[in-house]
């Protein structure tokens, strides 16, 4: 125990892991490092504070420099964690002035996150292009959509922020046109971040419907949300190219219907893969998605090696095997449950069910769980579907919303298996009451006997998803 | 098989378990018995009409007779089942004209629901005072606090209307203040409702909280919001009598504040019993509140004889034992099940949790579980609770909101035994995340891993439920 437990990344999954540990276990040592500057950011508000909605930049960071000092934390910014020794329990640290150094620990937590993808696009050689994964980006946009004489340099108001980056994109006219490349979440945000900016924007997706993971239905309805809002949305429309010499010009669409579609800004939103390489060469196991694939107290194949957040795989409720769905809550808990396992108190980091939630306007959509068909079936089910639409109130309160609700089953044992909801009116935290249902393995038929919460201002007697709950019981019946 | 199936009572349970019965076995007979002219209508609708959200009484029936008609069910309104013989089978049935006539039955179910009390109060005595536990109520509620020269006769646009009942109360002066006796959420609710109608509003609550089975916090949190929109709220302040000859004039208040406040108006909620008379001299078990005891198949101690909806007990999802929580849910799900049973398929009426959601203004509130000490003393629990204040979205994030949470564990097994929600975004819907947990027989450590929607416009990373959970699991571990 004379060496400290050292965490590589400091935002939610190293920043959460690292206070927990010091909280339990205050004589020990912990050391972060981290290659950038930005700490604790956070991720999913950077298309609202785009939309404007967010004020300051400063407003999305949790935790300051000086706050990770308070709590006894030994932060090291500008430190990028390049090897990892598991035999001799070291890591190699590079400066960003070139200065090698090591680091032996105890424990190592590998929480590096994961970056965007960009397909086929140079995107980082084209004036307008962007993607959307760290704070810079989210500065230079928010930049690059202002007219150049009404940008206010507050709104990027931390310290960390690339100036020269922020300072090009501002000096640039600004954008009349914008082609979303990607209908996922980050797609869909941005698409109404930069409606609200007052910018033409079309959104290209390549598959059938939007928001591929949520299903058919809401891919419709937040397709017809965004429609409504003036937004056009093409599918089946795969991005062949983004055309432009110094500066986005246009992009180039592939797909039956192929055209050429000119504008001025570009945001490739279309994966992203998690950080991995500094364990390059450890031979620890991978697992889905390329992610370090980590056991239920978030140890990896390597002795006394964690990993967490957006770079690891988590198990999923409904399948039992390792699954890579990162998102946030994943990263705070499994950091904190790290955090404790090390400082003594071994915990386990919990499974993920999938759950997911996004907004298009005034719509809501969530999913959880399994629900495309052939996922269901390669994990060894035999999948039943039913959709439905049912008011989120009383039929007679004013304000109650169409709610359209999809759940999934086996039709052998009856459990649920996934669902997904979308509608104006309180839809998407309803996902919640399923998310708690596949946790606890229910059966649909204990699902529709679920005592909710039944008021003419929040729910009618039979909530939307105790309506889906009964018509997907009676078709399991027949 | 020769007789039919006889259902007492032509609301929620009632109607919910002929309509099915008749999908199920389309062959078969099913009488409903209603002493009154209305069936099926909204009881949790009328504080709405009476605030006028809703535009017309109609707008709360969900089936008219002839609905009922056309799904083949034999109603006959105006009939009243004054006695059962279970070893005949047979009921007693009395018209309005008093006469008498015998009905065989293969099996009865007894949906006769609950009625108000009224304590020691002369209600009906009383020129401006009302009870509110059926729809001529509601209407005559609506008339008499209506300027005479301005109602709107098409309000009450139902048939079944006492309309003789209607015009009398029309014609009195427009009343000015109003004593709502009993801060229960009926009592909420009415306060609401006739501050929209522009009365001056006290509650009067005998103990020392509003809403006393949602908790201290949320009891205190809609007094704050009643107090906001200018209602009066008296706690500890046990209303004696109603004052006047012909019409109120006041209500004497004891306590340790013992005062005489003039009102021209009262509306006594202080509680209701359920409908059980036409069972006396069966012998049939009775259970909580004086409800019919069922088991889980809604079956009572008579043969063939079944109990649903406000004047049956339904299993405690957490003490296993019979309970008397009279709701809307309840009695619908009983009522189909049941009819699922008699048609031959037997299907349980599922337990209740003691979920419940008000609304006061904007402010939200929840209960769900045993959230009282002695209640979990008595079902021989050793709770441990604790509160937490987080916010309803990330903190970023326009209309973020306060949102309390209480939680309720047993401090052997960590089990989750209550919990209660409170807030202006998104707050009672929540409880429906709680009520599934339970259902589930979830510790708190389960519930603290529950993979949980978050998105910034609807849930912080770490939704307000999780808080809680985080915060008690710390308790339960010291």
């Amino acid at each position: 125990m004379s060496d400290p437990f050292v965490v590589v990344g400091a935002d939610a999954a190293g920043l959460s892991a690292a206070s927990k540990f010091r909280r339990e276990a205050p004589d020990r040592e912990v050391v972060v490092f981290e290659k950038g500057q930005w700490i604790s950011y956070a991720y999913c508000g950077m298309p609202y504070f785009i939309a404007g909605y967010v004020d300051r930049m400063s407003d999305l960071l949790s935790l300051s420099p000086s706050d990770v000092d308070e709590r006894g934390i030994d932060l090291r910014r500008g430190s990028e964690v390049v090897g990892v020794d598991p035999d001799a329990k070291r890591v190699t640290v590079e400066t960003a002035d070139g200065n090698r150094t090591e680091q032996a620990y105890d424990d190592l937590l590998v929480a590096t996150g994961a970056r965007a993808t960009t397909g086929p696009f140079d995107v980082r050689g084209l004036d307008g292009a962007f993607t959307l994964h760290d704070m810079d980006a989210a500065a230079a946009i928010d930049a690059y959509v202002a007219d150049p004489d009404a940008y206010d340099p507050d709104r990027a108001d931390v310290s960390a922020v690339d100036r020269e980056r922020v300072e090009r994109n501002r000096a640039m006219p600004a954008p009349e046109s914008v082609a979303v490349v990607g209908g996922g979440y980050v797609g869909v945000e941005v698409a109404e971040a930069l409606t609200e900016r007052a910018l033409s924007v079309h959104v290209f997706h390549r598959s059938g419907h939007l928001l591929s993971p949520f299903g058919e239905t809401v891919g419709n309805r937040v397709e017809d949300a965004l429609d409504a809002e003036g937004v056009t949305v093409h599918t089946d429309a795969p991005v062949d190219a983004l055309v432009g010499d110094d500066r986005i010009e246009a992009v180039e669409v592939g797909g039956d219907d192929a055209e050429t579609v000119p504008v001025d800004m570009a945001v490739v939103g279309v994966g992203i893969r998690p950080n991995t390489d500094l364990l390059d060469g450890t031979g620890v196991d991978l697992g889905p998605g390329g992610a370090i694939r980590v056991d239920d107290h978030g140890r990896t194949s390597l002795p006394d090696v964690y990993a967490a957040g957006d770079c690891a795989t988590a198990r999923h409720a409904v399948t039992g095997e390792p699954d890579w769905t990162p998102l946030g809550l994943t990263a705070n808990r499994a950091g904190r449950a790290i955090g404790t396992t090390i400082a003594g108190d071994p915990t386990p980091v919990g499974d993920i069910a999938g759950t997911a939630a996004v907004k298009a306007f005034d719509t809501e959509a969530a999913r959880v769980g399994i629900l495309d068909r052939d996922a269901a079936v390669d994990a060894g089910f035999d999948p039943v579907s039913e959709t439905v639409t049912a008011g989120s109130r009383s039929g007679y309160y004013p304000g109650a919303a169409e709610t359209d609700v999809t759940l999934v089953a086996d039709r052998d044992t009856g459990r649920l298996l996934g669902g997904s909801i979308a509608g104006t009116d309180r839809a998407a935290i309803r996902i919640d009451t399923l998310a708690t249902a596949i946790e606890a393995d229910m059966t649909v038929a204990e699902v529709e006997r679920l005592d909710l919460a039944y008021a003419p201002p929040f729910s009618p007697v039979w909530d939307p998803v105790l309506v889906a709950a009964k018509v997907l019981n009676g078709t399991l019946d027949e």
